[in-house]
């Protein structure tokens, strides 16, 4: 990994002309703001650009994808933005993989082989480290690019909830707002509204969530079913897992997704006394130390008792 | 009103001793931090300084109250922080109403006449101004400090959530992180934990929630019987009520708290296109333009009949 600075990413950048810029699968605030951000600072340069993601964007992302016209072209440069690793890139990494020129991005587990990576796991979002790059570009941020990197330091700090968020992160939103991030608008959109069939959705996981192990351990079960009675589908399911953890005394929350074939994929959230990562790994997944997630074949009330189980395991 | 400046505060302060300052009623973030961020720097320089309010202040600010040694003093110069009106000062009304010194605010609708007021109503929080009063007095913040005023921007703000957040506001944020405030545990005690009792109650609220008016109107009821049932009570209720605005569609958000004797308090939440001090002001009631209340003398069901139909009125 030949790891470079803001300045250098900037230098190389400059040289460059037809970049594709690639965000992970299903993408969030973060890797959306760092792609559509950067390429509209690109082609305020005068170059092509374009960036794309395997999945379908979220529609309460209208704002950032309806508001960039990016042009057709061949390929010469392709950077990724907030993608740990190529598998991450979904459908797109069969295209994709081994060919990445430029990585950037925020997660220190970070595994991708670029030629060239600016790599800061101290930042809270990795639109954190594309505000610095777009400055060191010397370019003016507008109105637009200001929104799509607010919108990742928001979205990957839960509104500037987390401990992750630093005072970095704070300077750089205070910086963006002056250049005009509509703060207000984002997070309503982001975190206060709540589409018809989720609100039903959530309504049914809240009614159905149970407690374990003196109330230490508790699960949300989200099934197929749940999905036909409310109208609402996996896409729209980021904030379910954070409602396991809410509960004062909870040490390990678990939300269990059904999948349309029957087996599961299982979102952990937990404090520090569990760590999420090594629950996960229990089942061949992974993550951070307090989010972590696993698939597994079995349904969703045996997915749930082995993963109850297990978590007993993990609290002393 | 003799308004003045951050300087001419400061200035004021320092000639002072024997300083009560009065919090108010029903306290919040803001005005605790206020209260003891300015009380900790007062005692700082050597004063005898005393933060007080009417009511018990809710256990989840405990590292505020329980990390400050407050001396007892014949009080000599009284200061209100956070206070728009006398009468929000609750039973402490009675012995300082028409005795307050200075008066340091961000409401626009202050009406207190004291010696001094200094209000910008363009702070998101009242310890914003305070952050700006302990600068110009040239104290160093420290991490008890720090930890009190990040705490009321962060809540006036809903975790930097709301427009009222602006660029200052997140500089602000930045400067107390840097002095040592411990921003992801106090928004984790703030925003993430819920109580056992509150957890169950918000269970209860949401699955009675209903909408009215295609689903423009939503009603949450909390009666007393759903206390008795949960273990809550009304001093844990203040996250229901944004609870009743989340789902797309809705533009008015009716909360409805049953008291011991029978009658309503009702907590109103809208968007732009309904002013729910009107809504309120129907009802004798008042606040903001996007959050008010009102009382009813009539039981549950007829409270809710009658706002629901008057709400009607405001939706075009």
């Amino acid at each position: 990994m030949n790891k470079i600075n803001v300045e250098k990413c900037a230098g190389i950048l400059k040289e460059k002309d037809n970049i594709l810029i690639l965000m992970h699968a299903h993408p969030d605030g973060d890797t959306l703001g760092c792609g559509f951000g950067l390429c509209s600072a690109l082609l305020m340069m005068g170059k092509k650009a374009r960036a794309i993601c395997a999945d379908e964007i979220p529609k309460k992302f209208a704002y950032l994808y309806e508001n960039i016209d990016m042009p057709d072209f061949e390929e010469e440069y392709i950077v990724s933005v907030d993608v740990a690793a190529e598998t991450l890139l979904g459908s797109l990494a069969d295209k994709y993989a081994g060919r990445i020129n430029l990585c950037i991005d925020h997660h220190a587990s970070n595994t991708i082989k670029a030629d060239y990576t600016l790599l800061n796991a101290d930042a809270a979002a990795a639109c954190e480290i594309i505000l610095k790059v777009v400055k060191a570009l010397r370019i003016r941020v507008d109105k637009y690019m200001a929104n799509c990197l607010y919108t990742g330091l928001t979205t990957d700090t839960g509104c500037f909830r987390y401990a992750s968020a630093t005072s970095n992160t704070y300077r750089a939103a205070a910086q963006l707002i002056d250049y005009g991030a509509e703060n207000g608008i984002i997070n309503r959109a982001m975190f206060e509204t709540k589409t018809k069939s989720y609100s039903a959705l959530e309504r049914l996981a809240i009614e159905g969530m149970r407690f374990y192990n003196n109330e230490r351990v508790c699960v949300i079960k989200i099934t197929q079913e749940m999905y036909n009675q409310t109208g609402s589908n996996e896409t729209e399911t980021e904030a379910i897992p954070p409602l396991t953890r809410q509960t004062e005394g909870v040490e390990v929350g678990i939300t269990v997704f059904e999948k349309p074939d029957g087996s599961c994929k299982c979102s952990l959230r937990t404090f520090e006394s569990v760590d999420a990562s090594k629950l996960a790994g229990c089942f061949g997944g992974g993550g951070h130390k307090q989010a972590a997630a696993c698939r597994l074949e079995s349904g969703v009330e045996e997915t749930t008792r082995l993963l109850v189980e297990k978590s007993k395991e993990f609290l002393k």
